[in-house]
């Protein structure tokens, strides 16, 4: 298999909110992932868990985006220069959106969640459970990284 | 878009790996991905993460396992059968992996990577960063899960 070659999926579910563009960034938004029907019984046992992640697909990132290499962590001049692989940018070559969730509810084919920085009407492309062993205790993160946190810390709370 | 429609994706790289299919799960292993030498340039400032996220296509799971909606986690009868998407198993729809390595080394597009429980020659989609936002302290998990993790606490250490 060589670059050129494709992967395709086919998406499992769709994100639906009423948060505008500008808003799905606020961590305590709430929304929902409408699972196809005929996927419907992959959901069995998931209320098990608190938190899930949610791969989907960045639909509206632009095919140009998808070209770019290195970014300004949010865009921010102040912020140096890293690889897209260094940043949770949705500039990247494969636009794929990796969030953890907490779910609040399990109805038949629709999750309620929070926290999903997703735009209405994303393609989902998979739900997997978020267990301890995903759990780092103490990653090494860069200097940009803590700077940006330390500012988040003094946000007001939305 | 409807489930018919298609999410296409192009490999950013490949795992190279000497283990054997039984071995790849062993979490000490340590393997490389090679990033193709286009996307070199993404990698600039990984090296400041001790962690990442590996998000690879499971190359090898054939088409009719993407049909599966129900498993026995680790195929262990005594264990509950649950949805696919409240379990790890590759058995999903979109078969995505989705792994936090350890970081060991970067030089030039290669990185040497610890704990990635994919094959030789495993397609990877994208690499993230894995940073604080992404701890969930005491996350709620299933009972079975309980069972399995104090079993894996008791197994020797490779």
């Amino acid at each position: 298999m060589t670059s050129q070659q494709k992967v395709t999926m086919k998406p499992v579910g769709y994100v639906r909110t009423q948060a505008s563009h500008a808003e799905v960034k606020e961590k305590n938004r709430i929304c929902e992932i409408e699972i196809q029907p005929e996927f419907s019984a992959a959901l069995d046992g998931v209320a098990d868990y608190s938190h899930l992640y949610v791969l989907f697909w960045l639909h509206e990132v632009p095919e140009e985006n998808r070209m770019t290499l290195k970014v300004h962590p949010r865009g921010r001049a102040d912020l140096p220069l890293v690889g897209v692989f260094a940043a949770r940018t949705n500039h990247r070559p494969n636009p794929i959106g990796l969030t953890v969730v907490e779910l609040l509810k399990v109805k038949g084919n629709v999750l309620t969640i929070r926290g999903l920085d997703a735009y209405n009407g994303s393609p989902v492309l998979d739900i997997k459970p978020y267990d301890y062993w995903a759990i780092i205790k103490e990653p090494k993160v860069p200097n940009w990284w803590r700077k940006l946190d330390a500012e988040k810390k003094n946000e007001p709370q939305l």
